[in-house]
């Protein structure tokens, strides 16, 4: 048998301390897979002291992940510290340089300096493997980067943040308020003590920035990211949806388009006959549209300590079953010095159907003047109702249009129209559609 | 750049044709995706003088498909012939004897000679891939395969068979009867003139020997699979089922019990509400549970030219980012010769919950003497519901149960006493209820 895998692990929270767990548990299964045992030979953590539920007294403890990454007789680096600078993007910068191959969950670095780290992996040689930086069990990075080979990707879309999935799936199924969710999910350790980086749709963007670049062939671009997230999302706007054959969901969209790419975050109804419309809780999916397979979708556990340990582990497999001088597929599907920059198709420029929300004053007129300001802008409608459900029935309506296929700037004019027009009680809400299958 | 990977195509059908088109289609991105050219340099088909729309003037041609594989100066042999014998087995032992790695697509060859071949391909320290032998374009190989290390699977199931889900579908979505949607499905191409081996659960059971393999590192065992196609499904099951809140699907399921491996293909109610549910017309579906991951599900289209060519590409990708020497991963997910025998858990040993439709005659007495073999049989009862909606319904009457988790033997039992008390005027029909996320 070939000499062991010696696995060196920096972060050992949740997902760290699973994964050594669960090398220990499945050590003669992963052998047996492998054709070679793997070994978790160095660990680094903030405190060496802690009881993680797994015996590291086989492996040796470095304070300084750096060092780990450097000195450590280690064949893999596993990084699952965190965060896009500091000690998470020193120390992989560290492994890779010194030849070691890597494996992380670190959608903020990947994000942030995958290109960069590619191409240091790239001209090493090695693996930069990240399965579990995108939602977390589901093996989308693996089906995009090698098993869609020769695939021309049109659009790539998914539900990437457990969180707001959780929210609104109560939101919808208990006719809760997002407030209430949302600490719900504070409760249960599904959202942060500060929501804000899951809920405005910060997470989400980070994994798609990934998604993109794998789609692509483009540079990682996490700031060309259009961005809305789900905390104005209401009760009106949920049962709105449902009665229109909708779920709102949070989707990270990015597609090809004439002018360029578009990446967006945005809460999205999706017909609710569609596959990903039965996705729920803190379960991701991702949808995949080429020109070749056609549509795939996967979806799965998108967090947890066990599931994106899962994902580790499967990259460290994979080096396992890889042996010195094999040449690797390149980290983003194609080589990172031949990714081409990416180009940022405008948000005024997307076409698709929208959903728009008034409370308007009920006086004489008010529903001439919107369907004046559709048709003014040219956009076509599928269906307009009008509703008695506001809060006060007698002096307001809720008028709900939904428009055919038009673009993000004729809406934006129709609904600024609208608003000039001196008509609404309340700030409009407009929700884009998106096709799903 | 290194030596280009030099292929060789046997089968020139829908799928051959496809693979040899894409490849030149999109040899520049493959290219770079795969780091080295890869060229089609030799082919083999019953008419070498057919158009098939691509141009295949460079690669040699062969009559004979084992000569190609013996012969050509190639480095991949990729089998699109079909059938468990006769020139598919022959070419493949021959392709992998001569050390040359093979894609196949045949899942009928697999089935009945995978582990003989696997332990071929593994001696050699050659690559045997597959992908596009079970649920056609999605990736469920490479993720059972590669993904899911370290992972203990409970259960894999899956709609692994387009034409009957087609045909379920129409049945539900226009209420027409089996006999038409089948003859639809035959028009339209999506079922054989002969359409048996489809529709009586044979192809399933194929692809569901294969995934059992994977999910348990058992030897393959495509005669130990308990059997029953869709075509005594009717509009009454179908209607009774919406009204419980389930939809009919042909699943194969393989899960692990107590006493051994269950393997079987049969019509299955879904909660409509599932993920699986939602899988429409030609689409597949597979969902694995294991226990680290916990569940995953891979939709997409099973099969097509198209959707197979880019299963057969990204096996052939991966031949091609690998190099000479390179120590690959085992077939089957574990070394051949280390797979253990398949222990087959009996049918009647089988545990869930179970949809029981009975027509009878409308005289005093029945109900309770139905409601009274379920109870010798402990049988404890969800739901029981009384129609007069039969062809007579002044002298018949239609009587469905739903029952709890109780065991197949005890539903046989139950169900052979109500037959000899004579009450039934037609078949009693029986389907079983599967959970599903």
């Amino acid at each position: 048998m070939a000499e062991a895998l010696r696995v060196g692990i920096a972060g050992l929270g949740t997902v760290g301390a699973s994964v050594a767990r669960v090398l220990a548990e499945k050590a003669a299964e992963l052998t047996r897979q492998c054709g070679r045992d793997i070994i978790v030979s160095a660990v680094s953590a903030r405190d060496a002291s802690r009881d993680r539920g797994v015996d590291l007294s086989g492996a040796k403890w470095f304070d300084d992940p750096v060092d780990l990454a450097c000195n450590a007789d280690i064949d893999v680096f596993v990084e699952l510290i965190g965060g896009e600078e500091g000690a998470a993007r020193a120390s992989v910068t560290a492994a890779l340089e010194a030849g070691r191959h890597v494996v992380t969950a670190n959608k903020a670095l990947l994000s942030r300096h995958g290109v960069e780290l590619a191409g240091i992996a790239e001209e090493r040689g090695i693996l930069l493997n990240y399965e579990a930086a995108v939602a977390g069990g589901i093996p989308v990075i693996k089906t995009m980067r090698e098993a869609m080979a020769g695939n021309t990707v049109s659009r790539v879309f998914g539900i990437l943040n457990g969180t707001c999935n959780y929210i609104l799936t109560r939101m919808e199924a208990e006719g809760l308020s997002f407030e209430d969710c949302l600490k719900d999910a504070q409760r249960l350790g599904y959202a942060e003590a500060d929501p804000t980086f899951d809920i405005e749709g910060n997470d989400t963007a980070h994994k798609l920035s990934i998604l993109t670049s794998l789609a692509f062939g483009s540079r990682i671009a996490p700031d060309d990211i259009y961005l809305e997230g789900i905390s104005n999302i209401t009760q009106a706007d949920i049962r709105a949806a449902s009665e229109l054959g909708y779920r709102i969901k949070l989707l990270g969209v990015a597609q090809r388009t004439e002018t360029g790419i578009e990446q967006r975050v945005h809460p999205t109804m999706v017909p609710t006959a569609s596959v990903i419309a039965q996705v729920h809780g803190v379960t991701n999916a991702v949808a995949i549209e080429t020109d070749i397979l056609g549509e795939l979708l996967l979806s799965g556990p998108g967090a947890g300590g066990n599931a994106t340990a899962s994902a580790v582990i499967g990259d460290i497999a994979d080096i396992a079953k890889s042996r010195p001088g094999f040449q690797h597929g390149p980290v983003f599907g194609r080589p990172a010095k031949e990714l081409h920059p990416y180009v940022r198709a405008r948000m005024r420029t997307h076409e698709g159907g929208y959903f728009i929300r008034l409370t308007v004053h009920d006086r004489a007129g008010v529903f001439a003047a919107v369907a004046t300001r559709m048709a003014e802008n040219e956009i076509s409608l599928e269906s307009i109702v009008q509703h008695a459900n506001g809060a006060n029935p007698e002096t307001q309506k809720t008028v709900i249009l939904v428009t055919h296929e038009t673009t993000e700037a004729a809406v934006r004019r129709a609904v600024e129209g609208i608003v000039a027009d001196g008509h609404l009680v309340d700030k409009p809400q407009v929700i884009r559609i998106e096709r799903a299958g």
